[in-house]
């Protein structure tokens, strides 16, 4: 075992600060990595602040690792040091339920192991995320990271990148296909710059007209603003596709307006309560909805592949560890174009 | 033209009573058939007393039609006199959308004619359906029926019979697969005989727990209660499909805890607002909501094949149609196991 630093909250109403946290000594299974980036996704903050009343404290968020090999375990020989790795949701899985075998590991049937916040099988305790300067990570939850790309931006990719990727794949967009991406922010600028790569014809959906201008530089082909009903009733019944990356409960009967017959939205923000859904809306055309979890590690390696091709990464503002809790309230106001990166180097200052 | 006997409403507070309407004369296209019988659907009676706001008066309705060929035009020499046939709840639709292309008429993108309530192109107005002595329908929308199933208990096949078998069929439900049918009225009651004749392991869901004896008669192998949270529990995440035939607005979230990773809940019924579906409970295991309507023409031909293979019927109460309001308020209250069939003879005494 070793001490190392890391940014912690202490309770749901304390800010993060400098705190040493316990990694443990590899095992034969294990690869261990330097922290060189961490992205700061909304949900480390809704754990911090515990707003989803599960949080465990001291709490170390961060999901969005990006890292170099320092040691790899005996099994682990795929790695060597020096190695560009990256670590996201998961650290690890039952490895034997239907779900796990299948390689959809964020659907463990017996739980998975979160990257923080879930029980630390190794050190007892819960596990601690990659505001840190180390992470010990078993082989099979660690990606490998293609070296072409702008290291500091793919940290996302872990988290943002593989949610909206994930269903992209499962519901088979493919190229011609009217993809409408709800909600511009960190899941949603990843959603639009991935199904542009697919081939789609994108239409970023959103309630800003402000929003439109940066929205066509990240790759979409249209921007319909949700408020005008006139220009949704012309794109009704349309779409092949719609990624629904709205983070909160909402209306979404407008929608499922959009989506053509047998068409599906996918949700992969609002894990509240939606505003109620009208069953007819559906049952006319034999519309569907579904939700969809972070990706499978297996997944998400084939999408780091895939950006790595396309050459795409997340739009980031990097940050210093000493500037994290203004970066939540930027982030909680949706001020940020479109991920914060830590610089995991400033943690050295403190 | 000639004219005919019916039973109509003429308003939405008024009662049924006889009247006569105008039938034309068959085309080339056209079919020309005695109605025997005619199921009573719950959407006669949202139509007759204009819950969906839409009605026509003076309001004819019947969309489970049995009956015998009279005539048929030229082109429709797949049929001769005598031929035992049904009408659903179609009698036309554009036939050149993709959907029609498709054979799913139901979804026509012009808007499919139904069997009553919908502009009528041939004669103006609006078209009338079933409870009446005869029908003239397009030669594409006359379904033909097997001789040997008990002709009145059809009836209700065209509606309730096909509205749960498409889903069973395009969600590809097998045999050994755990279905749900939620609900046991008129459509639940043809979800479990159609999906236990798939060779499904079919376990009704219901809120009356004194439904269970008759859910086992009719096929279901388990019964759930659903009030009961126990057991709704131990069934969590273990069904391959759910059938979901309430027909107004509910909570869903307890049926969509039942379903397994990326299986399905399908609406036949709930046309109205649900309740707030959490979003987490569809993301958490990629699970999926859809509606479905009715069916097309070909597979409503192909499910009641499948039901003379089978000998499967729907379970009725025949009535005179001079006791259909009566029946109405027996309907609304779910007096009725499972379908009110109207014998059209009695119509001659009116």
């Amino acid at each position: 075992m070793s001490e190392v630093k890391a940014y912690a909250a202490q309770s749901s109403t304390a800010d993060l600060k400098p705190f040493d946290i316990t990694r443990r000594e590899i095992t034969e299974e294990d690869v261990e990595i330097d922290i060189l980036y961490c992205g700061v996704c909304h949900s480390d903050i809704h754990t911090v602040r515990n707003d989803w009343k599960n949080a465990k404290y001291p709490s170390v968020p961060g999901h969005e690792i990006i890292g170099r090999v320092v040691k790899a375990g005996k099994n682990a020989s795929k790695f060597k040091e020096g190695d560009l790795v990256g670590v996201g949701c998961m650290v690890d899985s039952c490895q034997h339920c239907d779900s796990c075998k299948e390689g959809l590991e964020q659907y463990c049937e017996n739980g998975a192991t979160y990257t923080y916040n879930s029980p630390d099988e190794h050190l007892g305790g819960h596990t601690f995320g990659g505001y840190s300067e180390k992470i010990v990570v078993d082989r099979k939850f660690v990606l490998q990271v293609p070296e072409n790309l702008d290291i500091k931006a793919v940290a996302p990719l872990l988290c943002a990148g593989i949610t909206t990727y994930s269903p992209l794949r499962q519901w088979n967009v493919k190229k011609g296909d009217k993809v409408g991406v709800i909600g511009l922010g960190g899941l949603g600028h990843m959603g639009i710059k991935l199904a542009n790569a697919m081939g789609a014809h994108v239409v970023m959906i959103t309630t800003s007209p402000d929003k439109s201008q940066d929205a066509k530089k990240l790759g979409a082909a249209e921007v319909l603003i949700s408020k005008d009903e006139k220009e949704m009733d012309k794109h009704k019944n349309s779409f092949d596709f719609l990624l629904n990356t709205v983070p909160v409960g909402h209306d979404v009967n407008p929608y499922i307006a959009l989506l053509k017959r047998d068409a599906t939205m996918v949700l992969v923000g609002a894990i509240e309560p939606l505003d109620p859904i009208h069953g007819g809306g559906l049952i006319a055309s034999r519309k569907r909805i579904a939700g969809s979890l972070i990706g499978g590690i297996e997944e998400t390696q084939e999408m780091l592949d895939f950006c790595g091709e396309h050459n795409i990464v997340s739009d980031v503002e990097m940050i210093d560890i000493q500037n994290i809790n203004k970066a939540y309230d930027r982030v909680v106001k949706s001020d940020v174009k479109y991920r914060f990166v830590i610089d995991m180097k400033s943690l050295k200052n403190s």
